[in-house]
């Protein structure tokens, strides 16, 4: 019996499209930092005592999910007994944060450990990625670059920097708990849809280089407008794709907009969004208490969460 | 002294983004239908008595552009008179219903007329349009197709159907009626440092095709979803570019959400929206009652008004 945590993980470079379906191979490299207070904890058992794969926690497609991942793991050892598998997360499911990415991040390290697979974090970060793409983030420490790879050997997330390297935060602000209508597995689907996703791709690079150099500075006014960019832009495509995806609430609008007037009066904080209707803003932990009060009194918001960055998927 | 009433229009392929930043001329063909009840009546007359331009119902620099357009009239007359202005808009200014639009048709129209100036509609709408790129497409009548052209001289505005053709309403929701914060003139300024403009320039003419087919079928079905690409495609445009243009706001973005649900429960009504808030509801005349019904009982909307097809600028 094996437990493993792995941390969700807010994109500053997203992941949106797919160039290989069945391998979760992405159209281009992307950037994150694992977040401290969003993870999930899972516990694997193999026993010769179960029937079939019992999955706690999850449902429907998902436990099939599940059971389809620990195949590829039990394939690898050459071992056929089912397991009994436990899992939670610390923030509400299908929600914009990422929980297939901790899930399946913490899935694998405890089913591998479980089996005796001595992977190392290169390995678990692949086949995390073929769980679920953004999941190989959330295997190695901190701040964390996916290189888009020439296959599937080479298509795997590493760390650019440990999570202690800079006190920025990730202020989550929960707006809607409810499961999102579509999830993004479909949404990645259509991605090419869109009139402007391969001008998103062609100009990916140049906000890559921004992103990179802001954290290298650790100065936030390079990498805020960055990350901002970015959201807006994955947004752009995603709602101009056929059929058009609209993961942004009339509260999520609200939130863009104080934003944009808290900056202009003084205060560092920028947001990224993901595939769900939750805002992530981004500051340094100075700021994050202020950023955090600014939100609270806004209509409508759930709840708040002020995240460090954190170290990837790891045994307990 | 002369009278001339002008609609706003809305439009169904979007102008935004200029070739010609002084000839106003626009980078792809647009088109747009009259509306009935968002109107501008504009008294313009050309005395020796007055000893400057006095311009009622506007302020600051909307003052000097008027007395710069009446300037453009009073060359071609060869007439130095100077001319007392009074308009009146049927709604708010600047929130996102085409005021300049409405607002440069009527002037150019009740100016030329005091001017005893006899200009033809092709002339009238090259003259609105160099006031304000929209304004060409509210001197035809009903819904008009504004021609990019190659050069000034053919760059204008014509009917493709009179104002009785088909019962299609616009029930415009007005969340907002305060100014917005960047004007469109600003906007389309910057519209190319979006890194979608070009593939949405590119990509426009199959949809002016779409909409063409939508009214030639009077079907809603080829029409509204054209629309609303359409709309949703100048947004991403507005949103990516640098400075970042939100003209959506929350109460805007839950609109757009309810109008996906109630067409889902088989309404057929398709959004589009201008550069504002405020949102257009594209439906049949037999369900317009109940398209304005479910928009009222949302929360904070301001008030709701039922447009028809109009004619376009004509003398009162």
């Amino acid at each position: 019996m094996v437990t493993a945590v792995a941390p969700a993980n807010i994109a500053f470079i997203k992941y949106w499209g797919k160039r290989d379906e069945a391998l979760r191979l992405p159209w281009n490299d992307s950037i994150s930092m694992n977040l401290s207070e969003a993870y999930t904890t899972t516990t694997v058992e193999f026993s010769p005592r179960f029937t079939k794969d019992e999955v706690e926690g999850l449902e429907g497609e998902e436990v099939a999910r599940v059971s389809k991942h620990l195949d590829r793991l039990r394939k690898l050892k050459g071992n056929a007994l089912f397991a009994h598998v436990e899992t939670k997360n610390t923030f509400p499911k299908g929600s914009g944060i990422a929980s297939s990415a901790s899930g399946f991040a913490a899935l694998t390290l405890a089913a591998a450990k479980a089996l005796d697979l001595s992977f190392d974090e290169k390995e678990l970060s692949i086949l995390a990625r073929i769980g679920s793409g953004s999941a190989c983030r959330s295997i190695p420490d901190g701040f964390v670059e996916w290189k888009v790879g020439e296959s599937s050997e080479d298509s795997y997330a590493y760390s650019l920097y440990p999570s202690d390297y800079w006190d920025l935060c990730d202020v989550l602000v929960i707006v809607a708990s409810s499961e999102k209508n579509i999830s993004s597995t479909k949404g990645h689907e259509a991605a090419t849809s869109s009139p402007f996703f391969h001008a998103r791709v062609e100009g990916i690079n140049e906000r890559i280089e921004k992103v990179k150099e802001g954290l290298k500075k650790k100065d936030l006014g390079i990498l805020g407008p960055a990350i901002e960019e970015e959201a807006i832009n994955m947004h752009a495509v995603m709602m101009s794709q056929t059929p058009s995806l609209f993961y942004w609430s009339g509260k999520t609008m609200d939130i863009i907009q104080s934003v944009i007037q808290w900056r202009d009066e003084g205060l560092p904080v920028y947001f990224t969004i993901d595939a769900g209707p939750n805002v992530h803003l981004i500051c340094e932990a100075n700021n994050a208490q202020e950023v955090s009060r600014k939100v609270r009194i806004l209509p409508n918001v759930e709840s708040v969460v002020i995240n460090k960055p954190a170290q990837g998927a790891h045994l307990v």
